[in-house]
């Protein structure tokens, strides 16, 4: 008997962070849901606090609705505008801080990883990783850019559970210990 | 008859997070804590999601227990090692959720900012800004220097305030906008 095992996948972003849920039943994967978060109506553009909410609340919002076991976050990486980094490790803060005060496991991945995981080498571009999406989880269209990453990223976990189901949880800890060290992160 | 406003000063970081509480009645300011939240021990320190619930929780916990009405926490810049921007913005990004979900107005400030309204100047040192929060606050001793900081961020936002009480409300949206442009953010 496996344990049925649904990954949130998140790509965090200020202005749009992209959510998938994957739920992966033995070998196969079938796809639950997915969306994106916007902070770009409804607030203004300088109150940081609140669009920071809005992505805290909405990615909680997610994992209430559609019950994960697990989570897969993007690594994020500096930017040319290191004002851009600053703000994009604050809404990648957020979103973390949603996931694990939902309760849920939460694996790291590059962008690398997580491309050579759906696409099958590290320089796919954004087309080739909605049509793979498309195609692992049998979808009737493209699916957003950022909820093609999202749900990719839970792909990525997925795939790097070898046999998931009941190991899942009990290596979650070396699969984020292995995301991190092959991103070349420090804390 | 004027409401009382508490305000709690955050000095957002990775290892250390700084607080202060600070009431405010009529033009006199009373301390009420300060403390710090270490992220450095009890989790392991390459698994940044759980050592930014551990800010979230614990900025949380400070907010349910001192019932502040109002929040200010320091405007962090880049750092030259991108690296440590990067999760400087995310603890950032913790502690700011963890004030704006549990309901409170976050005021912005820079450092700079916080200087000249507790010491007078921009150049102070560290040891100067302790000085100046021990009087200000009629304390018997030194505060640590993260919990000093973030009392200084609470006595900068009462300073702000002019007549503080029922007007701090009001004008909270403002002075958010105007340290934002002191600070030359752009969002």
């Amino acid at each position: 008997m496996s344990v049925p095992v649904r990954v949130l996948g998140i790509d965090p972003g200020l202005q749009c962070t992209g959510f998938g849920v994957v739920e992966i039943e033995g070998s196969t994967l079938h796809y639950v849901a997915s969306g994106t978060i916007r902070t770009t109506s409804g607030v203004a553009l300088g109150d940081l606090p609140n669009r920071l909410k809005i992505i805290f609340d909405g990615v909680r919002e997610v994992a209430e609705r559609y019950q994960p076991t697990q989570a897969s976050c993007e690594i994020v990486f500096v930017n040319v505008n290191p004002q851009s980094t600053l703000l994009l490790g604050q809404a990648r803060g957020a979103a973390l801080t949603a996931l694990v005060t939902a309760g849920l496991p939460v694996a790291e991945y590059t962008a690398l990883q997580m491309k050579k995981s759906v696409v099958g080498h590290g320089h796919a571009r954004k087309e080739q990783i909605q049509e793979m999406v498309m195609r692992l989880l049998r979808l009737p269209g493209l699916p957003g850019k950022d909820a093609a990453d999202a749900l990719g990223l839970a792909i990525t976990h997925a795939h790097a559970g070898g046999s998931f189901a009941a190991m899942a949880q009990a290596t979650d800890l070396k699969r984020r210990t292995h995301a991190q060290f092959k991103g070349g992160r420090t804390y």
